[in-house]
């Protein structure tokens, strides 16, 4: 298992770790408590699939749901699940996107409400050649007629049980991850998540075989993806937001209305960071910060705005 | 002269083209119309550079203001100002940034009023390496002791005179272009900016020798810096907001608050640009983008806030 | 039972209406599908109170939650809830205000996060005269002293379970009703909201003696209330927002973040509601609506903001 | 002349004050420094109308624009300008209001760029009745056929020239007061103005014989007024945004985007007026504040949108 190295360093994995398969056949439209469909111990590998349906099927047709969830044995409020994304791979040769209608970071939404009339429906196929890792959109009113892009395939959906009795569609991101709508949830990444219930209850789902920021039109390259997560915990260590980490960055997603506050969260969230792990004087780490972070609008199109902040690996001190 | 290649295509260039030398010795706070101090004609190449002043000396102390105005021989309302930035280089040995009290993407400022206590004032040294072109600053009361990072140099501000008898402080961005604080405004991007004004009257300043995305603190590593532009027109070609093309990428910069408004200026002009000049259908481009167009936060400190949309020029159809 | 008048036509009531007196004992702390605790007939008049408990005691006290949920017998997906209000009067000679940390509309508070000192927690006990209808605040550091105020008794949670399996917490306001926090749900006021699931599942609580605009310290002056309720049920009519009405306006409550869109909610849905219910041309409609409407800001400190919109009833064609 | 009672108490007004009769001939598009059109002291009276106009005569017309600059005589920057209106009453029998295309709260803007189709332009011409005080539209496509409400005089815009070099066109509110579009700037309402510069160079115009709140549609019965002004200063005291005074309530009118920043700036502004003038402690202040205030928002269509939030004087301790 890998250590969560300059980051979270109390990682605890249990002897005799398993890797567990799960094939999913239906999925829960809410980020919720239930009971666990799968329990699995720190440093297990779990292997399974993200859920196709009758979404992608068809226009209007039903989300399948995310998958989950997951229990993992020890986990207890205040402490930190990493899940470690090992592969996310399409397993389709098509990808669907929607827009229009009253979802969307241009038109009036359920959010932004107008009296304008609202923007055509659109729903677009792309097809997948997962040799080439690319996809292909016909474009038939348009002069270039076609386009193939390179794939950089996402989950848009990772998470636990929200705090409390709270329980949110799976629209929605915030502090338990969910629906983050994030390029930098991918293989390679891992994601730390705070934990508000016995098990931690894990949930995965919405892949994109492509997104751009801000996911402005409502969708990504929606496909179904083969899966595989090693599981972690830092006990008695809580986040207040979720953090990611890849070979060359620390990240903070700050998910609210309006994105200036998504921002906000994500930067002062990532400085708090600096400052409680890395020795940063908190003026100093702002300073520093605000030269060297970058920032990733994420999605400006669910019930909760997305925006990551990022601060480069190689000017964290040594350890 | 570069012709604007994909993207504005009716670049003229008068004959005889010029190189002017520059020493500016005094700025103005505003961006607005004033009798222009050097008038060049497309085609013409400008050498000068940004102003050092008292503010960068001590603190509180005052702007030396934005360089201008330049007037461009032939240029009316309704064209299009282009601006190849030929070179931004740091022409001192040192940069500053200030943080604190009221201003800032994380602490209460003018707009964002408050009741708390404000965030103590720092002012910040920043060393600069320019063989190494990189930066220092010591950071004392932090683990790490120093830091040394590489500079990245950027114009925080060119603008042309704003629209009617308008005048904005040199803070604000727009329209007119101004303070937009990218760090795509540096060495080989072209600026396209609306010209409202006979001369359309080009001002600029505000030299980074860094400055992370947000410019959350309220300042990148502030210096002077040696430029170089090369000015063209696009005859009777009118935009709306700001437009920038480097090798990669064509970029449309929105200012607004909130931020989301911002974003959505951008990506509403991206999409517009594209249908206009390229070729694509509305409803197809807004697909095309959302998979594969970038956002970068330019500042979130300025009376208006600056998104930047990007959208990669290999994604666009032959000529 | 009053009929809903120029509003909303077609409310049935149940032969026999009964009155149910109803002494809770304990809340719950989300809005949420539940087996209800009382099932009452279109036409019956429920009496009850809202909680009192250890948050009202002491600083840093358990909120008591909400009391419900009370089915209403016969209400279906689709239709409306009609909740008159026919008592909100406090039963307590005190009530509490809270402010200062991370709570309020002029403090960082989990949504505007900030890196600024917070504002200090303050616990105020207000004294009630329920003969005078007064309420009375020493007030020791200011040079006035002591503030008497009359009161204006209002409940700051009316709501129904939420769509879908989908739970809020307590202080959040929504679709569903919820914590709107506006003065104008009081006694006089009818209350429409939509039914999401069978017996629509009301929620009620929180109490304010008395509250300004805004709700900006984030709370009023809290205390217990005697209530009484008739209720009644528009079949097959939904609404998408709660609608208020009293003897002067009919009204919208709209919940979003950012308040501008909250507002834009409330106005959209009055003006729909105009053209579907009364005869208007939308775009006659939005004009009157901006010549004669009033809007209020009733809460700008809970996950959603609040903005009620108000249109006078005289300014309504006859039916 | 009017003391400002307990709010502003070194009114200064020089002996012999005159009443000037002003008939303006032509405007200003813009809040700016120029040569005043009339000098006056403290104490005299002005006796004007605003700007009547092509605008007013065909869609598509030209703005008329505001009449001044008025000096008033000894005004330095820190003084407070005090404008007391002593009347605002139409002058003509029809009042002009438009609507859609890209101006309005509840549709796309210039600041909030959407994709969708515009909503259609209107232009309604009410006619006044100026002895009865009402406003009658016709409304063909709408059941009621026609309505009639009754008219509240006020002006859309009260400003002296912005600090600095700055220039705004006059569809801005901000510091400098301009383009507020509250209803609360009517007769008998006295109306404070930072002043910052020599003369402090006091524009008005914008007449609405009546307007909702928010001016949700952008504009509200546009016509020309009568107006009558008695002007004061506050000598060697500086406000830092325009205050307002009536009979009942002290109010501050805070601008800005979004909505919540401008609902901000005014109630910060207010507690901090009952501090500094009003013995108030700032945490009790805040307290009374959020229970007994009351917050206007008065436009949400300008580049700022403004709300004025109200205390009522009632409540203020005596002198």
């Amino acid at each position: 298992m890998k250590t969560a190295g300059l980051v979270l360093i109390l990682v605890s994995a249990a002897a005799g770790a398993e890797t567990h398969r799960l094939k999913p056949t239906s999925g829960h439209q809410t980020f919720a408590v239930r009971p666990p469909i799968l329990t699995v111990k720190p440093g297990d590998v779990l292997e399974s699939e993200s859920l196709w349906g009758d979404w992608y099927e068809r226009d209007g047709g039903k989300w399948p749901g995310e998958v989950g969830p997951i229990a993992i044995a020890g986990a207890q409020p205040g402490d930190t699940l990493v899940v470690e994304i090992l592969k996310v791979l399409p397993n389709r040769d098509t990808a669907i996107s929607t827009q229009g209608l009253n979802f969307g970071a241009l038109v009036p939404d359920s959010g932004t409400a107008m009296l304008n009339e609202t923007f055509p429906r659109g729903r677009f196929v792309w097809r997948l050649d997962r040799r080439a890792m690319t996809g292909t959109l016909d474009m038939p009113k348009s002069r270039i007629r076609s386009i193939t892009v390179p794939l950089a395939p996402m989950l848009g959906r990772v998470a636990v049980a929200p705090e409390g009795e709270e329980a949110f569609d799976g629209l929605w991101p915030g502090r338990f991850g969910g629906n983050m709508d994030t390029p930098d949830v991918r293989e390679g990444t891992t994601v730390y998540l705070p934990v508000f219930h016995d098990g931690a209850l894990f949930y995965f789902g919405d892949g994109h075989a492509l997104q751009g920021d801000g996911e402005v039109c409502g969708s990504g390259l929606e496909t179904s993806m083969e899966v595989a997560f090693r599981f972690g915990l830092v006990k008695g260590k809580a986040i207040r937001w979720p953090r990611l980490e890849d070979a060359t960055h620390i990240m903070v997603a700050g998910s609210a209305r309006p994105l200036s506050d998504a921002l906000r969260i994500a930067f002062v969230e990532l400085i708090g960071w600096l400052v409680a792990d890395h020795g940063f004087d908190k003026a100093e780490a702002y300073q520093l910060v605000s030269q060297v972070a970058t920032a990733r609008v994420a999605n400006m199109v669910d019930p909760n705005y997305t925006v990551v902040a990022k601060f480069p690996k190689k000017f964290l001190p040594p350890k």
